[in-house]
């Protein structure tokens, strides 16, 4: 796997480092054999919150130290549990008279490590207490649930209740609360991948994993790659079972597993927010990554079953920057568009020999848009034939709602289609084109003069002009040509050595190749200039 | 490509809409025909900004819509500039007295649409300044630069003194200052994929691209795969290079591309900390996800040189969540960690016969490391031989250093070792177990019988009995036969027929397997189990 790292047995290390650039943050000195990360401010003077367990869960758990949440973490290499030494000396560092709580997530060897350390700090006089969190429900009711992404919400509403100075007790009751209240499940579409090694990919194209563990381990279900509308019903129908509670409030933290991406994840919220499960939640926390699998593209659902005394403690403001805070689960709101001028402001009138023009430049458009969009995937970002394509669509449409008998207003028309169909830069540069064409018409009825004026106005604009490697370059030459009462025939091979010229030039400021090496340039030609000859070439035919 | 969506066409749709579910956001109403995001409770007292672009760089930009950043968002679809109706239904939307400042990123589209625009709304009367952002020095000096993840510094600064109330003159210079001040560049392992079709990788298992665009536009350079520590050196000296200043004062933002994993972009941040850059950097802001290039595997640095206004406006809160405060860049604090007692605190004593035995051991387990974790590879996490082959080495390393010649303090020891030196479960088990055994031994000094009840503590700690596919399926039959004063050789026998029987265990509630589906575990013996007999049949044929 290819990764941003020196050594792989150095990742844990500097990533702890890393965090620690932080001066609110501090390391035991006997680090990195032990690895506990902690408040740089803590002066015991209320109840500790310690936490930890393997890394690669990251930002969990050493992200939410700090005021409001954790006092301490203690983090394990990958997905190994830290030794008992390391959580004693966690223990005894941050424990003063009002003594600690360990959040244990529901794992052996978390349990036995942190409850080990628990035995023997108690032993040495500290008061501790300790809440184990088992917040997946994937494995349903009758087996050891695993404690997953749920568990940060212990962290975050017992440190409120810490931090507000209750006692031990009381927070480890807090806790113990949040702690039977939460359910979570997730789903993905890979496994995890360690720093070292390859797995063999686990699930195929079609499926994705239901209530799988934050460590690569299988999921209880695999079903099929359903849209995410889907998936997310099935999900929160598994939570909402689990509780089982039409008078509970919830709220939800949904949380990213490691690489799906940012874009992904507000599908995902907005999925989420179309559930029954959604109606009964009042605040969600998210969607961010707040307890990680390494890689895991998945994500996972997490579900807490509100008291008032919980929800405050959950909407609280803390220090880690890692926590997002809660927000009200909303409709989207809408606020009025101003009102702006109409597409098509003018008479229909009709005009035949237009329409055909018009409709044989959209056809050729539509017919060449695979061809165009190849062309501009070696040398751009490939969808220059799609803004053609579907501005012809659209004309071809509109046809009969546009002004066809008056030139002036036909080509004003086009340019403001394209203004309000294309989002591209094409779109903008053929409306400038187009509208600049209009102006010049009206007080100079020639259509080939006309079309080179708009032309200077779209070279003003996008700074292009001859020899830059665009359309300019199959455009200036047609329509010099047109000025020049040159017939169509004449335009359309002047188009095409224009096009071709673009072939030699590697280099260019402008347009959609200007950020693309030259050696990749070179014997290709443009494809905006290629897409407009073709046009050219095709009306050729047509109007033989 | 595998992804978390309903249709391809409607990823922007839903993930605006799943923005939104925050009450403190609204949209226009000609939603989605035009995607314009804007603040719910906005009074056109101040100067509005309106910023956007293509989408697939969530959370930038609809994301920092929010008091003290942006007013507005106007999104695209995927890497495509918005339309120029959209941008003018945004300025429209917000802009009151105060006027309006468009942030605009350096590419041809999006300076286009956002021109026209804001020429569109000048025409109606509204006050609108703009500013374009350049910040990426990949290209070098002499072309033209885009605007890439320092977009944001300018969001956050203008938005600062738009948010206390500054007129547009005054917003938009220190808009141009922070834009001016800003160098950019990226670094990625992959190219990133759009959510129809699949892109050929670009980059081979070994190169790396360095200045790279956010729309999947290859890198300016391909470099080797080399250490992070080396990478962000380049990088460094890249923007150091261009600002050129050994005085100055820097702000660095670490962007996260799309699919780094958050361990990563920790162990890049440690990086960036130990660069000749970090020296003069003051503030850092992430690692985060701000602004990204769909799923791109890679990063980008940007760095803001500070000026005293420049850095008040960095640091001053702000409403929206997708902003990660700046911290000061430190060096990582350490606190004195307690005292805990030493790891062997006995006499040292001599043993040959002792010491062969241990010796025998050690390197059996040390011998078949590879082959049991291969086992647990199949059911369980794949590190089961790890854990026992890391103590042997510890033990044959610090054979001298035991008390051979007192079999309670030698129990003692190596239970010692197996807490402090393992990390896994099975250590703390171990662990138990020894301990036990050696306060056992204190009271009845028969080695088996010892043993025998120090599995016993450990399975009161751990919960797991015979029967659970656990390394107590070999070790209670073996210990058992040692306290009934059978030979070793019949304890290797019973511990490889205990050994032999988890093979038809195929449901546990305990140990390794207890999270794997049932048909993954019949037919294969417990890993831990494996290791235990292993152990003994070599002790057997040694002890010959």
């Amino acid at each position: 796997m290819k990764s941003f790292i020196n050594k792989p047995e150095d990742i844990v290390k500097e990533a702890i480092d890393g965090l620690l650039i932080n001066d609110k943050l501090a390391k035991l000195d006997r680090f990195p054999e032990i690895k506990v990360v902690l408040r740089n401010d803590w002066d015991k003077s209320k109840v500790a919150l310690v936490s930890g367990g393997g890394s690669g869960h990251e930002p969990a758990h050493a992200g939410f130290v700090g005021d409001g949440m954790l006092t301490a973490a203690v983090c394990g290499e990958i997905f190994a549990s830290p030794s008992v030494d390391a959580v004693l000396s966690a223990i005894m560092a941050v424990t003063g008279d009002a003594g600690c709580l360990l959040i244990i997530k529901n794992y052996t060897g978390d349990r036995l490590n942190f409850g080990l350390a628990a035995e023997q700090a108690r032993a040495l006089g500290y008061k501790v207490e300790t809440v184990t969190v088992a917040d997946d429900i994937a494995l349903g009711a009758d087996v050891k649930q695993r404690g997953i992404a749920g568990t940060v919400f212990v962290h975050k509403i017992a440190g409120y209740y810490a931090s507000i100075g209750k006692n031990l007790e009381e927070v480890a009751t807090i806790a113990r609360q949040v702690a039977e209240n939460t359910a979570s499940i997730g789903l993905a579409h890979t496994e995890c991948q360690m720093f070292t090694g390859q797995k063999e990919a686990r699930l195929k194209e079609n499926e994705v994993e239901l209530g799988l563990g934050i460590h690569g381990e299988p999921g209880a279900e695999v079903i099929a790659q359903l849209p995410i509308n889907e998936l997310i019903s099935i999900a929160a129908s598994k939570i909402e079972n689990h509780f089982n509670d039409p008078n509970a409030k919830y709220a939800v933290l949904i949380n990213n597993l490691g690489t799906v991406t940012p874009i992904e994840m507000n599908v995902i919220a907005n999925a989420f927010s179309k559930t029954k499960l959604a109606k009964q939640t009042s605040y969600i926390v998210g969607p961010a990554a707040l307890m990680t699998a390494l890689n895991m593209n998945g994500f996972s659902l997490s579900v807490l079953k509100l008291t008032e005394q919980l929800e405050t403690g959950l909407l609280a403001t803390v220090e880690p920057e890692s926590w997002i805070c809660a927000k009200k689960l909303s409709h989207p709101a809408t606020i009025t568009t101003p009102q702006l001028s109409a597409l098509l402001p003018y008479k229909v009138t009709k005009n035949e020999a237009v329409a055909y023009i018009i409709t044989c430049i959209a056809n050729t458009f539509i017919t060449i848009e695979q061809d165009i969009n190849e062309l501009d995937a070696k040398v751009g970002d490939g969808d220059a034939g799609a803004t053609f394509a579907s501005v012809s669509k659209f004309i071809l449409k509109n046809l009969d709602k546009l002004p066809l008998a008056n030139t002036k207003e036909t080509l004003e028309s086009i340019g403001r289609i394209f203004s309000r169909e294309a989002g591209g830069s094409s779109g903008v540069l053929m409306s400038i084109l187009f509208l600049g064409a209009a102006n010049n018409y009206e007080q100079h009825p020639k259509l080939g003069k006309a079309l080179l004026a708009g032309l200077e106005r779209m070279k003003t604009y996008g700074g292009a002009k001859v020899g830059d490697r665009t359309m300019i370059d199959a455009l200036e030459p047609a329509f010099k040509a047109l000025a020049e009462d040159q017939t169509i025939i004449e335009a359309a091979i002047a188009s095409r050595q224009g096009t071709e010229s673009t072939k030699q030039v590697s280099k260019t400021l402008y347009g959609r190749s200007s950020y693309i090496p030259e050696e990749l340039l070179l014997g290709i030609q443009d494809p905006g200039a290629e897409a407009m000859t073709r046009v050219l070439e095709n009306l050729v035919k047509k109007l033989k």
